[in-house]
């Protein structure tokens, strides 16, 4: 079982208008609603690659339950969830439908209290004993200590020695990666924030040596850039693909973790990950991958071995 | 009791952002719910008002069930809503904290089933015939027939004679408006698509001939013009108040019915209108009013009477 971590899960809402115009009011023609949050975007994707995953972190509130009702409805996740008290949060994508432009707007996420924090701790430390891989995935909601990743990395450790990927950013990602997890997954602006360069190559070495085992850099279109303790590597998609790059970030961290948990070498784990970004970029549903465009391009990727510095 | 009608209530979301950048991603540093809707609004301000007051129309899924819980909450407001199984409609408004204006998206609201309406009608017959003054509110969910309106105003005169005020717009309004409610309030711009005439005055006296009894217009900041049985009036704000006018209509409908539940001469309803107007404007809370507004500036309005045509 793969297990990811999403602590500030999200009710992930997109309202669809014909045209944005700040400062007026709009008839939202198309509503959807979806679980969110990181982690429990790279769980879905994960799933739908025929992986058992559970997924863990809180939930709370009407928006919380209908997460949770979401997450049983197909998704094949399999929802551990652990209670808390205040509301899951929300977050808006407002999809402007003549330029196909989209305006985020994110919730700050409910109050954990130290009982439910160390609710959580228990239920998660059961889970990373029983898992192959570990994803923690996002943001912290206020009231979890900001070395909670670096914690989690070293209990998951201590619990079975599965690997864990962690991908967030700022101070948690600084805190969490000293904690040494396997993989990091940052993109160039939270490299950039780590490291204090904007050179990828230099960087994404400089993050290595910060302490995580492997680290791979989201070029955003441009692919993976991977150092890890058997070579670098960069993966590029084989073309220019036009689409929505809502949830391209996560895929990639479902195919790390998915070539993780197969045991795969660097170069397939890297093209699985393109691959799947890609596809998610060319879905027609946000976030979701198209399983055709995954089966087209992941032959036409290949990992380009870097030379050592 | 009065009783106010919201067909499509909403749960109202409000966030507030630092600055809102079309096409880019914003942290929200402020949320706050409340329960929606022109009706549940009205009865919310008929309450503060002192007013016994329930509220029906539909309530459904995990939003239908926060408006719920949160109307339950100290409004005083009697809830007399009545299940649907689809979920009670969002409407999000992003608060621009630098420059002060608000980016509204409305949700189109739940799918109604004939089963649903007529168990509305039902219980609304009840309570209609139990009321002094009935307020039909705001928009149809998809389901309700456009007729609809014209329905309800005629079961509240077959069930008890209580007089209706109906504040809608477009084919809803065309079509209750012949049903003869006892007042609407447009404004200008509804005024002008039902009447085809710009100009405040004659639109006014034209849209009574189409079968109200009273129409009062609004004129935003200008104040209201009513052309009733009686008379016709002006009653105007004694000076340009600064503020959020999120909520001022649904606060004059307040004022008018509250007069009307009184028994008021028209220039006593139409000033308790315009104040209780002008103090949700300069109300901190969006929507709700500000009492010392209230007191203060009441007794500076005069209802101006104007000559027949």
């Amino acid at each position: 079982m793969i297990l990811t971590v999403t602590l500030n899960t999200a009710l992930d809402v997109t309202h669809r208008v014909p045209r944005l115009l700040p400062h007026t009011s709009h008839r939202v023609t198309g509503v959807t609603e979806r679980p969110g949050g990181k982690g429990l975007n790279v769980a879905r994707v994960l799933a739908a690659l025929g992986h058992e995953v559970t997924a863990t972190g809180f939930a709370g509130g009407p928006t919380g339950a209908l997460v949770r009702e979401l997450l049983a409805d197909g998704t094949g996740v399999v929802d551990a969830l652990v209670p808390c008290a205040g509301a899951t949060r929300r977050t808006l994508a407002v999809v402007d439908e003549t330029t196909g432009d989209t305006t985020q707007f994110n919730e700050p996420g409910p109050q954990i209290d130290p009982a439910e924090w160390a609710a959580f701790l228990h239920r998660y430390t059961e889970l990373a004993a029983r898992a192959r891989a570990v994803a923690l995935c996002g943001s912290l909601p206020p009231g979890v200590p900001v070395g909670a990743y670096a914690l989690l990395v070293r209990a998951a450790r201590a619990a079975g020695a599965a690997p864990v990927l962690l991908d967030t950013s700022g101070e948690a990602l600084r805190r969490g990666v000293a904690a040494r997890p396997e993989i990091i997954k940052p993109n160039a602006a939270e490299l950039a924030e780590l490291t204090g360069s904007r050179d990828p190559l230099p960087a994404t070495r400089a993050a290595r040596r910060r302490g995580a085992h492997a680290v791979v850099t989201s070029l955003g279109p441009a692919g993976l850039l991977a150092a890890t303790p058997d070579g670098t590597w960069r993966a590029t998609p084989p073309r220019p693909l036009s689409g929505n790059p809502t949830g391209a970030g996560d895929s990639a961290v479902a195919g790390l973790l998915s070539g993780l948990a197969e045991d795969l070498p660097w170069p397939a784990r890297l093209t699985r990950a393109v691959a799947l970004s890609a596809a998610t970029v060319r879905s027609a549903t946000a976030g979701d991958f198209d399983p055709g465009t995954y089966e087209e391009i992941a032959p036409q990727i290949t990992a380009v071995p870097l030379p050592a510095p």
